[in-house]
């Protein structure tokens, strides 16, 4: 069964009956496979689970257009009516607010932000973003009071940053990394993709072949990090990276010399189309 | 509050839970404003709702397409939720079985009919079809135990048809009638007109226009219907009409010497698209 719901008031009322574990995938709508794949673990671990499709206004710069961010609602709900149905006896719940104002009301002044991990990589490239993003995860955890969140690892630093936030406060719920879906040639699923004309769709490859080549380098092993770092720089001689670095999984520090796992983190920027991606790695 | 649901138990099991008064509206999809005018008077009369979007593969016969029969579910589910948005605090509940056998079990043999009005005019025209409509709106009734159900007026047989069948059986049900929807120059809405081109929509205009024209020689007076009868058989020389006739509107008699009101029934077919239209008046 799926439930759409508008407004703030039916959210913490329907929430209100649960007696059970309840999964929450937060998302922006415009969905995709990713999201999908999101959705049918929540309904898998959960007997309900509530998906929220909020264009978060908090999480767009200045320069970012947050008023031509695609909204899909109608195909959205349909691809969760599919979904759902493949769970027979399972209930999904669709929060889809028509006004920013039913999830911050005017007075809502409350700013939640990881100061650790916010400023660097991502958080570099878009000043306040992961501030907008850890603020309304947290107020819809506040509505939601999910036992389990689910979140794709395609947004990597958006991963730890919310799991930072869940530390620092303490909050009762458990957050789910669920791992990159990629088209048929290995391009990560992203709303952006639609921006790409056939030809950028090929370049834009690139990014995971870039990846892909640096950890072939490492071949999971500590000693070949050098020869990695080396590579990266002659890749990043095309201007189109706005970052390709090597970090630690765990805390996305630079210093590698203690990581057991490492992530390969890329932005390849195809005219306004900034794409992400990532790859972890294990290194001994 | 909009929840959609595919299956039987989840109806009846949601069902159950109701404790005040249900409305009805009972629809094949393919939603347009007539649809949702019926919606609105149900959630102006009722707290909860139930919408069932059934492509009936008994109303169709041998010569009508129930394969091809448009199916929009997702268009018509965002309708209903921008229709359902501008009653808060009242709930719509989407019944859209996506398996005929949903609603009837292969070991269904119950047909419900109403002999006395299932075979003149569009029971001519389609045998069989007004048993299939009984017998489904009389299962759906079963299932949704409706207090009341809500019948687009376009279709006037069928309404008239149904609250035979809810007398006949005694089933504590309200039929509610409504006002036909209209385009801008006078054409019923209907799923039907989307397969007129835009010359043949033009030309659709002269079955509401020869209703029209019949009404106003009619004036109301009972004196005047052998005039209109006159004007009906010219009318008649147009081979595109199906029928175009003078019936009473409680009975659809023919015999109009004791009527108070009467109905235009008429049918218009250009290409293979039957349009059918009606217009009641009182005559004294």
């Amino acid at each position: 069964m799926v439930t759409i719901i508008k407004t703030t008031w039916e959210l913490t009322d329907l929430r209100a009956l649960e007696k059970g574990p309840v999964g929450f995938v937060p998302t922006m709508g415009n969905l995709h496979e990713g999201h999908i794949s999101l959705l049918e673990q929540a309904l898998d671990e959960n007997d309900v689970v509530y998906f929220s499709i909020f264009v978060n206004p908090k999480q767009f710069g200045p320069k970012d257009d947050f008023s031509k961010y695609p909204r899909t609602l109608s195909d959205d709900v349909t691809q969760i009516q599919n979904c759902e149905a493949r769970f027979p006896g399972k209930n999904v719940v669709v929060f889809c607010p028509a006004d920013p104002q039913e999830v911050f009301p005017l007075d809502y002044t409350q700013t939640v932000t990881v100061p650790k991990l916010n400023s660097f990589l991502e958080g570099a490239q878009r000043p306040g973003h992961f501030d907008g993003v850890t603020t309304v995860v947290f107020r819809l955890f506040e509505l939601v009071e999910p036992t389990k969140a689910y979140f794709g690892l395609k947004d990597y630093q958006q991963y730890l940053v919310i799991k930072q936030m869940v530390k620092d406060l303490a909050l009762p719920v458990e957050i789910i990394g669920m791992p990159i879906k990629r088209g048929p040639a290995g391009l990560a699923l992203s709303s952006r993709n639609q921006y790409l004309t056939s030809e950028q769709r090929e370049e834009s490859l690139i990014l995971i072949q870039s990846l892909k080549k640096v950890a072939g380098l490492i071949e999971g092993k500590r000693t070949n990090l050098r020869k990695a770092k080396r590579e990266i720089d002659i890749l990043l001689l095309d201007s189109k990276w706005n970052y390709l670095e090597m970090r630690d999984a765990e805390n996305l520090s630079d210093d590698l010399t203690k990581s057991k796992s490492i992530t390969l983190l890329g932005v390849y920027q195809i005219g306004t189309t900034r794409l992400l991606d990532n790859l972890q790695l294990e290194i001994q």
